[in-house]
């Protein structure tokens, strides 16, 4: 089987798979209902939260759309902390909709700092809310989101986090961290196909909500919230195949219990980046601060990244993931979040070994 | 097994649903993008149609948002043709965006009435657009949507069509009749889970979109357009497993011959029809506008709707769906659109006949 090893879509389990293949319910029937209701239900427990989680179907970027439109009013002031290509993807959707947005970018590799973000909210009152992606996939940086929350929390303002490729895989305590917003998406940590966003909203955040001015429909959380109290529905014929699969995803992510995954993910994330250090290869991102979901690996010493993504797939069947937007061509990413162990990340660095020098490693440059 | 006999999601064929449970792959390798490509032009062909086809990951809903977002400004005069719940919610959707929505309502169970239409028109020619559901699913009727366009073509009006329930099993020719912007869903015609919208957009539909000034980020067709230009790529990360269902469903549906699907719908509809006619039923629809996909039924002479679907469901296996809004307990409907035959209506008929004196009908009323 390919090895799959791209930060999302991960692989699926058999099971999950499985579930994806079911026929057909009636989405407003009484099993399909009591599905939406237990998903939701284990999804609190994944994201450490009592606050609202709803599904919506679409991407992740969707999710983002929502957190966005649900939260703000055309001229809202907000500062959008960004560290790469979905930092800068979660201010533009803000910018889209209106939102007078002040971006607080890092280079990109390193993550963002906690004093320039107190900095800017210092500097400027009328700054509303504050957004930031959690895990940077095109870049390989987690940020230090604790540390992020803890500082923004004596400024009351709401708090927007990207953690798509993040929650599920590595700590992400919504209610201790007071995340205001927080958006997911099911073919991350989650060990299912796309489709579906998942969100949570804290009490601070439906204040917000009930005071923005953003249009909205489709990704209304208030009509979310509604159908789900009533019965378990969802406004809109949902991705019914993605929440069946999710369901059986979350039984087996709680069955390994969350601490364990977090620890699966430590122990990969640790191993891949020894791995290709030891393989002579720099990873792009600050080691302090590289994630435990993705690895990006600078493209030195001759090595034609583009080619080594070409070989891999054709000579290993390994999947790897390039460069994004300024990027391309310029690093490699090895994705190792979901469904994966330490047998798939050494495939991974064995493959490597050989599939570097033919890529022009160790060439100089 | 269940005979889910619901306005959608409809059934799935075992080689569909086996495409469901396909592992993932990379949305930005070969492969899949090869996938959207060829997807991309098998829908062509069924919507008969040359223009611009994209798959938006997300509901129906999802995509009659992004067809109002993509070709209006706020402010815009917009003619709303509706029928029933679902031309009621295209009509919110626009006003939810800023639209100047004018409201042309006909009686739940009659169609549209172009003379109406036309004097709507002749009224107020600061009218930008006109929006229009093909098959109302509420309330079982199908408009005159070639009658129809043929009006407003004069007028040289945008015309906007909700196709989600109607195109794939209803005869709906994009090109011939001059539609601007069409959507529809994957769970309806087209034998496959929900999760997509799939959307169409004539030359007319991109200099409004040009111009259009509703914010919009998620749903742009521009992006979709880029993507796709480059390879067959989506913008977002897509309903990887719903498109390879697709792409299985459209090759049994390109066999079976769109001619062949269409007047399968006629007679399977013509069949319901007849069938509860015979029962002493009365339809809910104008006969001579009844929709060939979904069949509404009056809870007349004592019938309990409600108790009629419950007894349906739990007794004999068979899934209906209810009235909603305004027609909750008072009608039934049943689906028989996409991947459905003579046979599974006939099972809704016979076991119509013993179930409907259980749920109080022949009682008098």
């Amino acid at each position: 089987m390919t090895n799959l090893r791209i930060p999302g879509p991960t692989p699926c389990p058999p099971e999950v798979l499985s579930a994806m293949g079911r026929q057909m319910m009636n989405h407003r029937g009484g099993e399909f209902m009591k599905t939406v209701l237990s998903v939701t239900e284990k999804l609190k427990r994944m994201f450490q939260t009592d606050n609202d989680v709803f599904l919506l179907t679409g991407s992740g970027t969707g999710g983002l759309e929502a957190a966005v439109v649900n939260s703000f009013s055309p001229g809202d002031k907000v500062l959008s902390v960004s560290i790469g290509v979905f930092g800068d993807r979660l201010a533009n959707i803000a910018k889209t909709f209106g939102a007078d947005v002040t971006v607080l970018k890092s280079e990109w590799g390193k993550p963002a700092d906690p004093q320039a973000i107190k900095a800017s909210l210092d500097n400027d009152p009328s700054i509303k809310a504050v957004m930031v992606t959690h895990n940077e996939t095109s870049t390989g940086v987690t940020n230090d989101l604790e540390t992020i929350a803890k500082t923004v929390k004596p400024y009351n303002k709401l708090l927007l986090v990207d953690a798509i490729s993040s929650i599920g895989s590595i700590n992400l305590p919504v209610d201790d961290w007071g995340i205001d917003v927080m958006v997911t998406g099911s073919q991350k940590s989650w060990m299912v196909p796309p489709g579906l966003a998942m969100v949570a909203i804290s009490e601070k955040g439906w204040q917000a909500n009930a005071n923005a001015k953003m249009p909205r429909f489709y990704w209304d959380f208030a009509r979310a919230k509604k159908s789900l109290a009533n019965g378990g529905q969802t406004p809109w014929t949902p991705a019914v195949s993605v929440i069946l699969a999710l369901d059986v995803a979350l039984d087996m992510m709680l069955s390994e219990g969350l601490e364990n995954i977090i620890a699966r993910h430590i122990k990969l994330g640790r191993m891949t980046r020894e791995g290709v250090k030891a393989l002579g290869l720099k990873l792009f991102a600050d080691e302090a601060y590289a994630s435990n979901t993705v690895t990006a690996v600078l493209g030195s010493d001759g090595l034609d990244a583009k080619a080594l993504n070409k070989i891999m797939r054709e000579e290993y069947d390994i999947v790897l993931s390039g460069g994004q937007m300024e990027l391309e061509g310029k690093i490699f990413r090895i994705g190792h979040l979901g469904w994966v162990n330490e047998r798939e990340v050494e495939d991974v660095l064995v493959a490597l070994k050989t599939a570097l020098p033919k890529a022009g490693f160790g060439g100089g440059n």
